[in-house]
């Protein structure tokens, strides 16, 4: 049998999972993989939490796991891209393989640190860093290698699902929402990362360098949050047949790949529509397989534990085999589309005064800039501003741009007009 | 780069496209995989319908392919279990991988099969054999590989589905959905296969010996079909907030597996319920990342010719590695689940007479077997027989079968009742 010699660094929340689901399957995974996964050394920054698990050694100096002599693989649940930065360059200059959970590292440094991998004849796992217990990233990389993809994106951050979720079915407001999910645990003090959908376009960047095999840094995409919707947006959404899922996209157009995180307004009927509360889920169309989705639990100490462990048996038995089977991950030149020349349907909602001749000055500069309306609601309304919400045809994003610049210069206008795109033809 | 020697048995749709697709993919699989995968034998009955395709020479005889010395794997896309079983047992005994669509071979004869393969040091590709496109054989062999399942279900079958589909959307009854599907390509001129349930419990018992690791060999599966179903019984599902679906199911219950196929009762807000027309769908449950769910595309030439391909990539990759990563694909003998104990609850369709009394005689026979009702439906009719619709609360399958067998004797029951299950607490 063989054995793989593994170092720790971080046990939190995922680390201390990590280290019972290794106990409790360890017997399972030596009958089934041939392989016996050995923790060597862990690292942490309060060993307190987590001596009742292990008979190992805890030190704090997570930089000295990534040289030790006896590991093969590191395990890198520190997060942050500075400690976890530094524990993984080293690691990967030691040739040693590396598993983390860290989207935000690789999001932003994984060109560099595939080619240092690579380099040094050894592999990154990641299945645990994109949708948790969704074995998303196996899946590109084997289920789906046959597959030329056109578009990959999904539902990536369960605490945005969450707060949609119940703004929703509750009819909250978003403030309310998000501090339910606050109190729930789903959501942290500082809201940023998830609301703003940063969170979910480190993951779509992640997945879609993997599905076209082409560089796309985070700092391509252009991401837009949800905290800018009201409870009035769900709702007409949904009279009008929709429900506003904040996506990561990817898709190929203009000759080049188009990222961006957004709420956008999915037909009900659309299987991303009916993806609920904290769950994720990732859709993909590709030339050969035709579309598909995957969904689960995006989160969660044992989830992600979970997927750390399938890729410690995935990894752990592709070491010393003598004839390699390394791919090369480093990722060509990014093609990076114009996302002006990108045609989208959208709906927007105008917080309008109550007086004659607005809705005619709205269509007015629409039709100046080419985007032709399908749909107006307004209701009766008692007090301003009143709230008219267009949906229109289809325009390049450019003209939007163009048009609510415009608009949201004129005096009748109370409040930043908002723009959600409808779903794309995916 | 290594080159990998293929042998192809069986060139129809799927082995037509596959040829298509190799040729088409090469240069990116050779440049991504390191791998150089070559046709070099072809044999199939009509040699003048792929002609165009290859340069090779093709011939009609199959078995010659399996034991040719310049071939590393074989593709068996003969389908049936006569001359595929002997093709697949000589290409294994001269220790050649396999890469295989053929569910029913597998289903019948896997036990034996993973054996051999096993003791001579070669493994078994079978990612189109189940759910098309949908790489639900990567997932959970590597994918979930650190989870313990407790329930593995699905829409396994495009035929059923999309009648199912039709009866509800269009309010066909089923000898129109069926003729509709025969006339599109989706259901053979004998349906039986499909209609009856036995595809679907081919691909169930396939998914749960993987999930499990324990042999779920198609004879031990209770099968029942959708031919039974009528009009009513889809309208007043829906009615009751469910939607018929015919699923194979496998779940861990009295310390055993129960395996089986019928027609379901699911509730409309379950992801399965919104796998429309000839889509697949697979839900699993584990202990450890929850539960998840993937769809797609279940049949077609090329989606299943995707699935053949992204298998002769994972195994060529993994072909003439000297520390084998090689599983023992053997299971450990059957854990059969007693059914009779199973708690489900029940739709049940009574055709009677209409006259008093039916009702409490109906009711009186399925408490004496502890069953007991949550609802009734009777609308007024001017013709018999009567549809008096009753949804029951949990019992043992052992008690719903002795109460029908009772109530089906009596004078005022016109036809056989029909018993659907509502889906388990899955």
């Amino acid at each position: 049998m063989k054995q793989i010699r593994i170092g720790l660094v971080g046990a939190g929340v995922v680390g201390s999972n990590l280290l019972q689901l290794l106990e409790k399957n360890r017997q399972t995974i030596q009958t089934r993989n041939q392989l016996d996964l050995q923790v060597v050394a862990i690292a942490t920054r309060t060993p307190s939490k987590i001596q009742h698990l292990t008979q190992i050694p805890i030190s704090t100096d997570a930089k000295s796991i990534a040289s030790r002599e006896d590991v093969d693989i590191v395990v890198e649940l520190v997060g942050g891209t500075e400690i976890a930065s530094e524990v993984v360059h080293s690691a990967l200059k030691n040739k040693k393989a590396v598993v983390t959970a860290n989207k935000a590292l690789l999001s932003e440094k994984g060109d560099e640190l595939f080619q240092l991998a690579f380099e040094n004849g050894v592999e990154i796992g990641y299945e645990a860093a994109v949708a948790g217990s969704i074995p998303i990233i196996r899946t590109l990389r084997d289920g789906l290698s046959s597959c030329e993809f056109e578009v990959i994106c999904g539902i990536l951050n369960g605490t945005t699902n969450f707060i949609l979720t119940k703004m929703e079915e509750e009819d909250w407001d978003y403030g309310t929402a998000l501090k339910v999910a606050q109190d729930l645990g789903f959501a942290e003090s500082d809201p940023t990362f998830d609301v703003e959908g940063i969170d979910a376009a480190h993951k779509i960047s992640l997945l879609a360098s993997l599905a076209y095999r082409s560089k796309v840094p985070f700092s391509n995409l252009k991401v837009e949050g949800i905290s800018k919707l009201k409870s009035i947006d769900i709702q007409a959404s949904k009279s009008l047949g929709y429900r506003i899922k904040l996506l990561g996209i990817s898709k190929i157009t203009n000759g080049g790949i188009l990222t961006k995180v957004h709420p956008t307004l999915v037909p009900l009927n659309h299987p991303l529509a009916n993806v609920m509360n904290e769950s994720n889920a990732v859709f993909y169309k590709t030339v050969e397989a035709g579309a598909g989705m995957v969904t689960g639990k995006g989160a969660g100490g044992l989830p992600t534990a979970s997927a750390v462990l399938a890729d410690l048996i995935y990894y752990g038995s592709r070491i010393r085999i003598q004839d390699k089977i390394l791919e090369n991950n480093s990722y060509p030149i990014s093609k990076k589309s114009r996302e002006q020349e990108n045609k989208v349907r959208n709906y927007l909602r105008f917080s309008t005064l109550d007086k004659p001749g607005v809705l005619s000055e709205i269509a007015r500069i629409l039709g100046k800039n080419d985007i032709s309306i399908a749909s107006v609601q307004q209701k009766e309304s008692e007090k301003e501003p009143v709230n008219v919400i267009v949906v229109t045809h289809e325009s390049n994003e450019g003209n939007f741009a163009q048009s609510l610049s415009e608009i949201d210069k004129a005096s009748f206008i109370k409040e930043k007009t908002v723009a959600i795109r409808l779903l794309e033809n995916l």
